[in-house]
């Protein structure tokens, strides 16, 4: 039909250019779902007969069949999924399968198919992300008790617990997490089904009642944008991007932390490559991959804005280019989350303690000088004193070249007076850890808090 | 205090190289508000004395003045708005503005002072759309009666009510309402005031007491994820890059509808410009600026990304690098809203009924003829016959260079005996709109009904 | 090897996840050729025997043989196209297939053999582009006396020659047979084969030999760079992206004059779809397509530069992610060129003359008024003058709705007494477009001289 | 003249909107500069007199005097930096101000000064590389003697002369300087001066004297498409992006170097900063700066090919666009490379060889074994064997807690007798980093001729 007016044949180039079910055929689910939801509707209102729609529904289960067996013959020469289903569906049952496409376009079809395929894939993300989470979390409940130094511009900052740094990641992955959900809030929820090529179906099928049967709760308001809008695939490969950007974050820190000059972990054998001799090399190549792979999924973000800047009203067929770019997302998305669950098992995740620890030792930071400013602060002393006070000791350090941790109260009181012997047991880093009491500090309870809070959700989660 | 250890002052490239007062004093109402309540806070812990906090409070009351009545001096080589502000209030109250800074980082204190501003700007953007909403819809309001094509691939396609082909923008901005409200409800509700450098406040500060002072609904979870977290960044201008991208293309439209050959509106000398010696050239500049503006505001969404991707925890001073991206971004999306409204504003949105009259009356398209193969199939003709005999009657009226509007019960018979005389009522485009009457149609009642939704709605908005 | 080390079997996700063959193997030609350049080095040195040489060379000619009939059986588990292909030599030859690695490594191979494959694929779209200006050079020659209206803003701004606009595009077709060599000039050009894994072959290989051998003018000047370097790939994914930037462009004019309110051109069936029963629709889809795939292009190179931005020295297995994004940005880029060049066939752009002249005839837009201003300041009348009376003459026309071509001499006196009888036949279009006599400019003069340019230089091309 | 048909004032909102003297002022240099040249061809076809043309010298004199002193008055409602500086000559000498713009456009004008602008910032910026380099190259004339290891996935991997990783860096900048030469070649060459609103010029000016003066060496070669073209401002913002992007490496090399754990480097006070308390945390605020701006600049890559995605010949007001992104992109790439020739000055690039060799001595990654197995191959033992060997060797030190450096010949023989007591002395890093003889490879001569090759590239350059 869509050529039927042409004499010749278009160009096998012109073919091949345009044609687009050897990617649109993923959405072939969704296709026989929403024409069943169609063709209900269709016989609902007469158009079809109890025996055309009971047809219809015998003929998409062995389409259904022969699709799942891989002995459907996808054609190039039918150009998408929708008319390769309808093609085979007529040879299968005659011209009800014809009927089915009565007051339908293939603008409002591939609209609802791509919709419902998204709704879909969200779920899957956030299912694949709440996994991940169990993993770091898993991880997190075992180091507690691990204290690391945290970084501001790669330079120690503070000490914090291992669990806290983890629960950092949970943060962004429980955004990440929402964001997939409210992928699926917004145009997502808003099925075009019965909007036809632009102005709307000529026959009074019940919008709402296909929206439900897509699994969406409310009916396009406007049947114009309903097959022009996209915003569905921008919010899900945004969501996508947001998350590939957060694990590439976390990638960089993992590999970073198996350097050989930080040490902090060892990856295992089975989310890293090594050389068979050079046995310590253990390159983390999961983790580089999935950093590398946020730029190809930003990169398809990119390229949706793009594709839509300055689009007249209303379908265009460079809409057809929607696709790919999400189909990759997301599949490359999911991909990376399952790998970081995988890098983050407690097989491949193996913290080394003594190697941190002699870190720790070595001192190198004087992480603890912050401690002693608050200390004084709240002995009274003055701001200003008490920060000429810190710093005068840690010259004092640096000339004895003592540690905080080798101090003596003999120490203090020949930097000052103020500085009592009671302050050196909050020396320790673990006396700074547990100073961090806020809400979102590094505590041992606020940490123990978090992780509880955690669980309890993910328990709701199921 | 930040250089306080250098001996020689920084080289003046570095100061103006990495200087932030320039473009960060913008956040300096969220800054004095933020410290407020901070003060607040350490009061109440007994960190800062009734009077010191009164100072603090008198103190602010006149940096505000100062920075209102433009007297400020903004000094660089104070580099950012915090250290101007906190050295100000310092001079005007002595020491207890130091004191205020007291378990305190610039890293969680520019989050909070961000977040608030983009929550703020977030508000100020719903307010922009719709006001832009309340344009459109009073066009679409007096132009249900007008009917235009609607295209596909920039052909015509279907007619619809001009009304309806609003209702498609309304559609579009109403996500961006839904959009900007949404970038206010993830990572900007959490607040990260209590957070410090990295691993949170050595002060038993409330951190939910200070979300609830800064409008936020939740304390951040984790400090770490708290100050090296910029979502709200990415949410807030994807927000602005998809609502440029609806603009782009409600602005493409106008453009063609305003050339030439077209002529389907005139556009408003404000919002055009034109030659002295050329009077019907009306170039529609507003138009092709707000088109053209929106590279620009995707641009700022990649250039985020690609600041973000792979960065180690926790704060990098790469991130300074994020608020010029989301002032320009949500600058010129406020901008482009406003000139839009003032684009669809009754004095400047002129419909040409003629013109779109002669248009739809030469007949080009044969629009009509969709409506012929639905009126067959209703009549219970078979669909491959119906498709057939409109065909053929399409062929006969380009043999007989007849319009649909032309034709005759003679010419109907003459074409097919199926092709009863009721069908002729059934052929004007006004019958065609009529026909599409599911609830995203383009049929009068719908319109109506979805532009009264839409007044209900803006009527509960204020 | 690279697995040697670990005693389990990673993992099938991992493996899945970490694979590259199944789209690297395109690379599998330079691979072979490299491998032979490679392995005549390693005689030449004394590292293999003639004999292993000998070996070497059977040894390829048949996995040649067998990956062209397609008998070659790729396999996952080793990785990619560099061990495939290896393993099956060392099948074949056994132990001598080994050796052939031996001072080499995957870093140097990859570099070099991509770099090779993308200066292939250059100069296949340098061709394309070239193949493409052939046809719109055909066109250009065919209408060089059609007149047309010349655009800025969508207004009509002053008529041109339908080849003066053609030559636009063959302007900027012309950059991009120049950015597509250039692509081959650069980094492109240094050959990495000697770089080892990332300083330098143990072994005395000669580097300009094989950069020779490889078909690049010099060897790569550092192996830490050599190996981490993808300049190239970058370089040739923004020539594939401005080039796709301009097609757009030219798709958009197409798109834009095949609707019915424009009507200059039909394009053929080949290049555009239909409806049975809608026989004026002629969606431009081939257009649509070319303009929708500049979004992807665009998204590669953003996606290339997130890829690469903040990588540490020197290979990081991140930079495997390059390959995909170049093989779609020219295969899409390919596909899109010769597309365009159909359309672009006598048989698929047929100019409507009638209509372009119906449109000039209706006199809409006063082009002709500049050319009266200009008369006038060559008659000496003073330019404020000049355009006081002008202004007053088109107020004529549009009171006396009359259009330029109506005006007699005795309008022309009613204006003002300068505008004499002589001016008459000056205010022609064909009179405006002769005026544009300057090198760029639209008379024919000009136009045939560029398109003469034109030819001399492809046929210089062959 | 722009507005002169419209009664009423365009709104204040739209001006502001629309203006671009707020920016486009920085090309007033190139404004007058053009203005003058195409002043000199009127003349010389008799549009002026030699006095009006004396008269338009000497009042430019004046407006440069006035804009130099900062005493020129930019006006908004005159639009842009043309109307401003026109309307400023008009204002001082008359009329012949306004006979200047005979036959001119402001769409050739624009475009012609902000080509010459970008030309000029291209030799700016090839400048500042060319200084980089110097200061790279002398802290690598420094450190030939100095060895590091060097990293592929953040592993150890193989022994290099410090001389060498700066050379990567030089290789990278050495493209730089010949990407933005390169950016000069293109489009950038061809003037549009002469081409007019976009079908030529009425007036016989030569378009190639015009040319020449503003420093091009061709004229446009179509007048549509040197109004429409923009390939010269893409060309120098990809320039840039590939610039940042290299300078990102770079900047992500020297902040891992300077963490506590790794300490190769020590950054100076001038280009780092610090806290008062925490002596040695050095924050690389500089180099973190460079990183972050990579993600501004990348951005407006993609914003410019947005904006210039899909639209239609010829001149668009979009196009105002295009100069804010070349203007910041430019600004900041010339920051960053003058800031990151600061970080690599003798005073702020500290090697800390003793920290460099402890990491060594640790004897971590065993990065001699590839020597071990490489000189074994030349000994004739079978490549098998050898690698077999060499993994052994390795497994006994790992066993017996030897590094390479502790083997004695005992150690050998125990493993295999095949490993002679010659072998000792090839195990040495220093032993290994010559081995690297290639052209590109890491050997002392290598580095050597490499350093020189450069001196004599930049004595050339002078």
């Amino acid at each position: 039909m869509w050529h039927g007016r042409f004499s010749g044949k278009p160009d096998k180039l012109m073919q091949e250019f345009s044609e687009s079910v050897s990617f649109d055929k993923r959405l072939w689910r969704e296709d026989i779902e929403g024409s069943l939801a169609y063709a209900a509707e269709l016989q609902r209102i007469g158009i079809l007969t109890e025996k055309e729609l009971a047809d219809i529904k015998r003929g998409f289960e062995q389409v259904r069949a022969e699709i799942e067996s891989g002995k459907f013959e996808w054609k190039v020469e039918l150009e998408d999924v929708h008319m390769n289903i309808e093609s085979r569906l007529t040879a299968l049952i005659g011209d009800a399968g014809k009927k089915l496409h009565t007051g339908r376009s293939r603008n409002d079809q591939v609209g609802t198919d791509f919709k419902t395929w998204c709704n879909t894939r969200a779920i899957e993300l956030q299912n694949e992300v709440n996994h991940l989470v169990r993993q770091i979390g898993g991880r997190a409940e075992e180091s507690v008790d691990v204290i690391i130094p945290a970084y501001t511009h790669m330079q120690r900052a503070m000490p914090v617990r291992l669990a806290h740094h983890l629960l950092a990641y949970l943060a962004m992955l429980d955004r990440d997490e929402e964001a997939f959900h409210g992928s699926r809030e917004g145009s997502s929820n808003y099925s075009p089904l019965g909007s036809s090529a632009c102005s709307g179906n000529s026959f009074p099928v019940d919008m709402s009642m296909l929206a439900q049967e897509m699994r969406m709760e409310y009916p396009a308001r406007n049947s114009m944008d309903a097959v022009s809008d996209r915003d569905f695939a921008l919010d899900l490969v945004y969501a996508c991007a947001k998350c590939m950007t957060h694990l590439s974050r976390i990638a960089e820190d993992l590999i970073i932390w198996s350097s050989a000059e930080f040490g902090f972990v060892t990856l295992g054998d089975a989310v890293t490559t090594g050389s068979s001799i050079m046995p310590q090399k253990r390159n983390p190549d999961a983790c580089e991959l999935v950093r590398g792979k946020t730029g190809r999924v930003v990169g398809h973000l990119m390229g949706l804005f793009t594709l839509l800047k300055g689009l007249p009203m209303t379908y265009n067929r460079d809409l057809q280019e929607d696709k790919e770019a999400v189909f990759d997302a997301t599949d490359q998305t999911l991909a990376c989350l399952r790998v970081m669950a995988l890098v983050f098992s407690k097989e491949n995740f193996k913290v080394n303690k003594e190697r941190i620890q002699a870190h720790l030792d070595s001192g190198a930071g004087y992480m603890e000088a912050m401690n002693v400013a608050d200390w004084l602060v709240l002995q009274g002393v003055p701001f200003r004193d008490g920060h000429d006070i810190t710093g005068r000791l840690v010259k004092y350090c640096e000339q004895n070249k003592k540690r905080f941790a080798d101090l003596t109260a003999a120490d203090l009181a020949a930097v000052d007076k103020r500085l009592k012997p009671e302050l050196l047991k909050e020396l320790s880093l673990e006396a700074l850890v547990e100073r961090k009491q806020v809400y979102a500090g590094t505590a041992k309870a606020r940490v123990l808090e978090r992780l509880a809070e955690l669980k309890t959700w993910l328990g709701e989660k199921g």
